[in-house]
This record gives structure tokens, sequence and C-alpha cells, in this order.
């Protein structure tokens, strides 16, 4: 376990940047304490002796929601700090960052309640990257329902895809599942379907980064392999995410940019120097394979029953 | 590139055991040609100047056959040579041995001639694993025959699964089409859904460890996932492998043994120590998900058409 202290926002920019924060949330969160990081400096009152001018502000604020240009929770995060700013200076920035947290750990709090009970006596449930405490401002999304079927009795056991290439499956969850005790199995992101038929999974549960109009998911590569496969093998397949990943302005899956990250990720030591690589980050899974939606406002069948 | 010279039968039995010679078609020869160096060792004509009785065949026959009980190829191999030796002695079991080589040489060219029509003009291939020459003693099964398709100017592109927890996608694969001036992009396992929907995709071809007497295919781990993907986006997933991966004695998949190997090659640096890991080695596709069989006798909808 190590901490990371950030004392200007382009230190938070660069730990969204390197993934030592990741999850929609805990980015959203972290883009939020950029912005009142850059308005303190800008106040003249960094702690540093550092100052800057409003633009940086504002220049700040744009370099943030960049970073990460699929995380829709960023941008949104950003821009409501950057509008206290606006509004009321520096000190409405850190409260509007502040408040932002407070609603985050609500927020979750709220899906695990309303998540939990689709988890019925003797659960065996597979989820894949990381949706739990790290990703978020509270207990996680995905990983907050199955900690609360844990500890509620109900949940036999959680299989975890590693997930490639950053193995947030194998790093973060697993390491999070032995902290709450929940009875966790690793295994490789291919053998999903194996595990699928043969250990009795009798549900899919997993995060978003982004959740278009017509209920399309952008989520961590993998994510739509999981919605296949529990539609061929009858399986519910389940997406918990806050309602501010929900995005109006995205009309579908199709308007989502996946980004290709590093091909060295996969290349890793194993594969020849140079060789071609698609890296992508995210994959789309269309509405029509989400059994339901699961926000801090409720279980929802269709998308459209989840915007606020 | 390091060659690996065995010159007594524990030392391939050790070499088939440590995944240095892998492959259906490889692992059955390296089973024949330990069966010969028994032999030879039982003569008392072992180069070492090491000699064992006749008990020794029958025991190093066993011992090979053990050291990978899925693999079909690799007990039928062992005991074609054990009875040549009963028969012959050293000399027929050397001689046997040499003739399953050539044979797997001349099958690998007629599963390729066979196969590669399949593939169309434009063909994006994605294949998992590794089935090229490394594999067999000839020019591969699978990516024999999408090498053919290359050569002979149909081939697109080929996309590699890497294939977790061995990565021979990313290992083997990639290096020989390196070798070959083969189009090949790697990715990660979890991208396969995503590359199909969205890389225009045009046909899944796998190998085969062993196939049941009803068609159900036991392959490399994710091979199953592949089918219900290639199923669910309407394209046509082939299983390429030489006749005597059909196994008569193995009424369906349900009869199939499914390795577990060790956790700690999930694990890897990224995990818990000691966390729970599952990792199954093969998976079993069912035998409704392929399109076709490709042997050495031609193409066939149904395994029963396989059958010598």
């Amino acid at each position: 376990v190590a901490y990371l202290d950030c004392v200007g926002w382009r230190e938070v920019a660069a730990a969204i940047a390197s993934l030592a924060v990741r999850g929609a949330p805990a980015v959203g969160l972290a883009g939020a304490y950029g912005v009142a990081l850059a308005a303190r400096e800008a106040s003249g009152r960094a702690s540093g002796g550092r100052t800057a001018g409003p633009a940086e502000v504002e220049e700040a604020a744009a370099a943030l929601r960049a970073v990460r240009p699929t995380a829709v929770n960023l941008g949104w995060a950003v821009d409501r700090t950057l509008a206290a700013w606006r509004r009321g200076g520096p000190e409405a920035a850190a409260a509007a960052a502040v408040g932002l947290h407070a609603e985050d750990r609500d927020r979750c709090e709220a899906i695990a309640a309303v998540g939990a009970p689709l988890l019925r006596e003797g659960s065996r449930v597979l989820t894949v990257c990381h949706t739990g405490a790290l990703a978020t401002g509270g207990c996680g999304t995905a990983l907050g329902i199955i900690a609360r079927a844990h500890r509620e009795g109900r949940l036999e056991r959680l299989f975890v895809c590693e997930t490639r290439p950053h193995l947030q499956g194998a790093r973060l969850t697993m390491w999070e599942c032995g902290q709450l005790g929940i009875p966790a199995t690793l295994i490789v992101d291919a053998a999903a379907a194996h595990v699928m038929r043969t250990a009795g999974v009798t549900a899919v549960l997993a995060g978003a980064d982004r959740i278009a109009a017509n209920g399309d998911v952008a989520n961590k590569i993998g994510t739509y392999a999981l919605a296949v496969l529990a539609r061929h093998h009858g399986r519910p397949f389940y997406v918990a995410a806050p309602g501010s990943t929900f995005d109006a302005e995205t009309p579908d899956g199709g308007a989502v940019v996946v980004e290709e990250r590093d091909a060295e990720e996969v290349r890793g030591q194993a594969a020849p120097a140079g060789c071609d690589v698609s890296n992508p980050v995210f994959d789309v899974t269309p509405a029509s394979l989400v059994t339901a939606y699961i926000t801090e406002r409720g279980v929802k069948e269709e998308a459209a029953a989840c915007w606020t």
C-alpha cells in the first residue's frame, strides 16, 4: 500500500495519466481536486509559494479533462468544480470537490443497497477489472454491491477476470477481496466462458466508464465479451454505475472514442519487438445485452429510465 | 531461438512437462522420439554408455504418456512407437518415430491445402494460441492454413490472441508470423469480441488438443469463448487438426479431464500472494459451435465425417 500526495494540479493530471488513480468515479474526484488545487495556486495561496493567473485554472481544467477523454465522470466533475470556482473562487472550488467526494460516498452506498438484493442466496458472480473502494470515493460500484451481498451472507463465490493488460482484477479487485474477506477466485480473461459454463456462475456484474443515451455501455476491454457470454449462457449481465456515467451527449456506442493505449503494454517481454499491436482500453456493449442498470436511483431494465 | 538437444527419454519428458515442446502434434512426435531413445538405452547402445532393461521402455512409454494426459496425440504416438519396438526392437522404434515425423509433415501440407480455400480474398482471421511450425513436425495446422492463404494472396490480416497465461500467441505465433511475413496484429484475449465486431474479422480459426466422438473440441483455454463470440457475430468458427486428434474413446466434451496448472502462472507479480486461482489449461467447445473441422482428409461440417 502506497499513498501518493499530489500538491499541484499537474501532479494530479500525471497521477490520472499514469493510472495511479483509476476507476471512473475516483478519476472524476481526482479531477475535481485537481481544479481546486489549480484554483488555490491561481489565488497565490499555493503552499509551495507558486502563483498563477486565473487563465491557468481554465487551462488546468481543460488539461485534466483531456487526460482521459473517454471518462465522462472526469469531464463532469472537472466542469462542476470549475463552475464553482467561477462563481465563488478557490474556496468554492475546494468546497465543490469535497462535496462531490461526500456525494460519491453516499452514491456508492445507495448503489450497493439497491443492487445487493439482485444477488440471491448462493450467488456465484463473475466480474472484470476493478470497481471497488479504490476506484471511487466510497465502497465502489459493482464490487460495493458484491461486498454488501457477501456481508449479508448471500455470496458463495466471486470469479475475478485478471483484466489484461493492466491486471486491475488481479492487482486491485483480488486485493480488496482479501481485505474484505470475500471468497474470490482469480482467472485469466480467456477462462471466463469456461467458468461460466462449468462453475455455476449465476450473474455477471460490471462497472461502466460511459453509458450512451441509448444504453450502450463503454467499459474496460473484455466487458463486451462477458455480456455476449452471459447472453449465450442465459445468465444476467448487470452494469453498476453512478448516474453521472450516463452521457446524454453520446447518442450511442458508435459515438464513443475508444482510446488505444501503448502497444508496449501488450507486447511486454513476450512478443517480438515492434510487432503490430491493437490495444483498445474500452469496448462497447450494446444495450440489448444489458439485463439491468444499477444506479443510485435504483435498478432499471431500460437505460432511458436511468436519466435524472 | 534456442535449440534443446535431448539425448535421453527423461529429458524428452522434462521438455514436454516444461512446455519447451508444445502443440499437440509436436508433443506427440517428441513422445515418439522419447520412446525410441528409451529403446536405444534399453538395448545398451545408449550414447552415454547408460544401459537399461526392456521394462524401462514400457515404463518410459507410460511416463511420457502421463506428462500431458489431455494430449491424445501424445498417447497415440507413444503407443505406435512402443508397438514398433515390441515387434522389431530399437531400430523399429526409431524408424517408427522418423516415419511419424514424415507423416506429420505431409499431414500439415494436406491440412493447409484443404483449409486454405476457406479463406477467401481479403480474409481477416482471428486465432488463438499457437498452431504453427513450432507446434508440429511440418508447417502447422491452423497457422499452416493461414500461412498458405497468405502466400496465395488472400489474407488481409491475422489477429492473434496473446493467450494468457503462457502467451503462446504473443511469443510463438507472432514470432512465426514475423518470419513468414504474415501481417499480424497482437491483441489481449479480452479484446477478441471488440476486434470481431469492429475490425471486420471474417473467420476464426483454432487448433485442437482433442476432439471427442461427438465433435466437442478440447483446446487452449479461451477457444470456447471465441466460438461463442463467432456464433454471436455470425462468423465461421473452424477447427484445424490432424485426424489423430479425434478420439473415439472420448464420447463427448464432458469426458475430457481439464488440467489445472500452477496458480502461480496466473498470479505472477500482480495478484496477492496465495490468493485463490483457477487455471484451467483447456476448455471444451461444443460441436454445435463448430462450423467445420479441417483435417488432412478434407473439410467436414460434421465430426462424424472425420473418422478414418
